[in-house]
């Protein structure tokens, strides 16, 4: 990508209205604009991001076994009185009245439709078990929305419902969630814990998601023990039922707490130097709710005898715009954001520091050109601008890779390539450059 | 994808409800369930073909410059009283209060968002030519919305914005984005021909394009040289302005109006056997409407000579979910959906004819395998069911490719591989039938 025909609008002073580092750097960085309170655009660069994080997360739902649907943002208010929730959900709720004075909602979640759409097809045991997802926007309207994307009104959520014929196999769909959702933070460079947790208006047992962040909302207290475990491969075999429960029990083996739950005996009883008492950021919630939906909406599937069964239900949420922040808490320093290439608007910065002359103007389309075609995505720094503006700018959106083109190293064959991360500085020939920053590139994201 | 673990609810009835044979066989083969009036969940198999329509869509959008970002679904009222068109949109517009009661609105279109995302952060005519797009669910609240996806009330869009200094640059980009839509509907598969349009609440000059079909909402009347113009190429130059008008003057050379626009006598000049009265569906509609919006939002920016000039906009959209429904009014027979190549959900449809036979379950295993590492989405029918129903499943699903598995023709070695287009059949060695297929596949979507 050109940035002369790009829309990355970088400013340069820092917005006083953010208060979290996450949400300074993306408006910096021309990643999203405020729309309204708590609803933002994303803007391409942001975009791309979000984009990444989706992909992700798809792949390690489908990897789990689940099956994507999209269902409608606008649900009908009905739907909601027959679980119950119509009248409980609160405030928190946009409810809406259609141009017939018809009731309804944008959806802050979805376990009544799903729940509707399953019995509406769903008859035996024999399709059993399923777990359905989507990534759809949702509108939460918070009272106060603040720090950007992390708490906003309308935000992007990927959320699965899984059905199943009894309580045991409804606990394997939920420990394959919790297995995809360790990989799923892993792959986007997250150090996510899982946490028991009060489950709020969902109802039932859950697991909370936690990332340790000085900026996080909530306290969390946990043993260090967790900052060191490998997660899942990729291998693993989610038909395996008793695998993914050995994998579940090795990650809830430690304590592990939000402040609503801590259990300050327990915590006390962890080694002094194992103690974590820190800030988290949920960045996922998995929810094992029984019947509690499928009982007063009726889903029922007919069993091995024939007879009606009522179905266990689970729900699984992670929010993909709010990780967007997220993942910027967890990685930044004082001159912009540093991605990990999972999630990299682009993997490599090209940066012509002579525009206008023609061997560097070659030399970066050649850059560019290779590194393209060894399936890397590339910005291409081709604006009339001084090479500080271009460093400054490169620093602060934070692409994993930076390569360099003047013409004084050109003199001697050769380009400068920056690695965000360390800072670490090569003077390397333009083929080397791009053997290298493929190589690590690849390595990264296998 | 195998389909004893895929969610295919297929309805052996036909839906008494739905009038048009798209929307009959949009729910017949399980590919959308509505959850209220007008507004529908998009199951698994129908989302498939949303996301191959959405794809294309951006990939041309991106090849002819414009780059993609993307809005919120909710917007605040006092943006459209900026414009005037708070009042002026009536009851179409879904208007919502939020918590704090400040009036906000679902968004129809988005002129007066990108305007505002483009004048807080656009200042020099330098950053011209400017075109951003997006993908995102919109609301439309139609007194009577019918014909399933086909006129929704919450429906996708990709809706495009161009900015541009001169009305002459904004010529430019409005050609861009109508070559880039005759690109667009030719690679999913349509013959759409662009009419000159009255442009309703979004205002200026317009085209929109039509596809001629028997269900079409409205009366459209055009020369048949329309129906063999061949599409312009991938290799299309969107920088060359003069190359961009010549395609677009030979695509408006011919007579071709809605009703509305209708010129009985221009039409009757027509020669007679060149002249098509039919109906059509509008699938895309693009408006070049100056300063409709700039001027009364102050969306300006400096000049070459230091003056500020207010932009120049055009708006362009595409619907993808009703264009999923109308591939399927202009690709059908009386057994079900027949997808083109680029947009069918899965190319192949591998049937086990004899689930629990390991020398049929192998060979499909096998199919399977090959197809999907030669690119190709697969879909395995191993479900414990009668020939006659998988039969029937692979014709209403519409799959371009069936290979039918079954032990009397692996006894000879054969498989029987039939195009849903055509019917033709042939028994062909397993091996020969991957070649097969895969050659096709990759002809058709070249």
């Amino acid at each position: 990508m050109r940035l002369s025909r790009y829309f990355l609008p970088i400013l340069r002073e820092t917005p006083k209205e953010a208060e979290i580092v996450s949400h300074r750097l993306m408006l910096r960085a021309g990643m999203i604009r405020q729309e309204s309170a708590g609803i933002y655009a994303w803007l391409p660069l942001g975009l791309r991001v979000l984009n990444k994080i989706n992909a992700i997360i798809r792949e390690e739902q489908t990897r789990a076994g689940a099956i994507e649907c999209l269902m409608p943002t606008i649900q009908p208010a009905d739907l909601w009185r027959e679980s119950g929730r119509y009248d409980a959900y609160g405030k928190e709720m946009l409810r809406i009245a259609d141009r017939h004075d018809r009731e309804m909602l944008y959806g802050p979640t979805n376990e009544e439709m799903i729940t509707e759409i399953f019995r509406a097809y769903v008859r035996s045991y024999k399709d059993l078990p399923l777990n359905l997802f989507h990534i759809q926007w949702k509108f939460r309207d918070e009272v106060r929305p603040r720090f950007g994307v992390m708490r906003s009104r309308e935000f992007l959520m990927k959320d699965a419902y899984s059905f199943d014929l009894t309580a045991e196999a409804g606990r394997h769909s939920y420990n394959k969630m919790f297995v995809a959702y360790l990989r799923t933070f892993a792959r986007l460079g997250l150090t996510a814990i899982p946490m028991a947790a009060e489950s709020g208006p969902i109802g039932g047992n859950s697991h909370e998601f936690i990332i340790l962040a000085s900026t996080g909302e909530s306290e969390v207290f946990c043993h260090r023990d967790f900052l060191s475990f490998a997660p899942p491969p990729a291998s693993v075999d989610f038909d395996d039922a008793a695998g993914l429960q050995g994998i579940v029990d090795k990650w809830t083996s430690r304590y592990a707490a939000t402040s609503e739950m801590h259990d300050a005996a327990a915590f006390a009883a962890v080694p002094e130097d194992a103690r974590v008492a820190a800030r988290g950021i949920e960045v996922g919630h998995i929810f094992y709710f029984g019947t509690k939906y499928s009982e007063p909406m009726r889903a029922v599937v007919n069993g091995p005898d024939g007879k009606e069964v009522v179905v266990q239900m689970g729900s699984y949420g992670i929010g993909p715009s709010r990780l967007a922040a997220a993942i910027i808490e967890a990685g930044h320093d004082d001159n912009g954001v540093i991605w990990p290439e999972s999630v990299a608007p682009f993997h490599v910065g090209v940066a012509d520091l002579k525009v206008g002359d023609p061997a560097t103007g070659k030399v970066c389309a050649d850059l560019v050109e290779q590194l393209e075609n060894a399936g890397l995505d590339v910005l291409h720094d081709d604006r009339d601008e001084r090479p500080g503006a271009k460093f400054a700018t490169l620093d602060l959106i934070g692409l994993p890779w930076q390569v360099l083109v003047g013409p004084k190293g050109l003199a001697e064959g050769r380009v400068e390539v920056k690695q965000r991360r360390t800072g670490e500085r090569e003077l390397l020939a333009p083929q080397d450059a791009v053997t290298r920053i493929v190589a690590a590139t690849r390595q990264a994201q296998a």
